[in-house]
């Protein structure tokens, strides 16, 4: 199994677990606000990782994101196939004709 | 091919076309400072949309924030798969203990 | 009049003049999603202007973060004075505790 | 004492206090990153409160936005009075025009 559908499976594993001791939880429990206040923290980790000297820590930043995406996704009842089908939808569109065709 | 493969390769397929009528060119062009803001601001408008009543508004933000990750790894000489095997590494561990374990 | 009076009382006079020659009435006219995104995109310039070289840069993205959020403010039925009043509130409590103490 | 020149005030005095015991300190103490990474925080905290139904839970946020950008400012040897000086060198400059001629 991919490491995408790997962790979305654990986070749909553990959305109901208790929230003292799953962390994932614990976002649930919290809520959109929490959840949504998560993503701009790591996007902040991940701007300060991409401004700095070493390229590596980009990757802990990209993935602690990239794993708070989903768990937003799955709050709204959504998942990662949801933004695969609109990669897809905007395949073949290229370059700046692209950009201006994305909802807004 | 899988949406983010295919994303992947479009990324690099366009990186070195013509600024003035690729968007992708345009942000390799700009640098690192262009890409990390996009970054930024791709996160904001994802918080606002979470933030929102329609869950569908979540898709293209969640879209939008992918592909300039995408661009920022690539523009760092990294890619998906170092985000998946970051992924992969911290997997089997769980709840709270995942993420005291995560780099900081 | 202090600088941030100032900035105040031109966001005021402007409010209303037309979206298509103020900057200041554009932000209004489109409305609480779009000021907010601005407070993200703003903040973001901040961070990568502190991750850089030059302290000079971090200036004018400080001064557009101050100016979109006073266009919050006002956006909100607020302005300055209530952010002082809340800074004043705090005042006399310190470090930690004071943190401890702020509304979440 | 304005609110403000009483904060600047605060976060000099706190600067050099234990980091055990001073919110202020500990974020000297942790480095520019840190700092950036709270401008980032609250920055967001503020975007979800502005999308909400109160507004005055905007205030406490903005405060916190504010107070994070001073020691922003005073960890790069810079204060407020830079950020006026800016604010009113743009003053005259009006609407679109005066977007047009901001730094980039």
């Amino acid at each position: 199994m991919d490491a995408f559908a790997r962790l979305e499976t654990t986070i749909a594993d553990r959305r109901n677990a208790d929230p003292a001791s799953s962390y994932v939880a614990s976002l649930f429990a919290r809520g959109r606000g929490r959840i949504a206040q998560k993503i701009g923290e790591e996007a902040t980790e991940t701007v300060i990782a991409a401004m700095g000297d070493d390229p590596a820590k980009i990757v802990p930043e990209a993935a602690d994101l990239l794993f708070h995406l989903c768990v937003l996704l799955a709050d709204a009842g959504l998942c990662l196939d949801d933004v695969r089908a609109e990669l897809d939808r905007r395949d073949g569109l290229s370059g700046l004709a692209e950009k201006a065709a994305r909802p807004r």
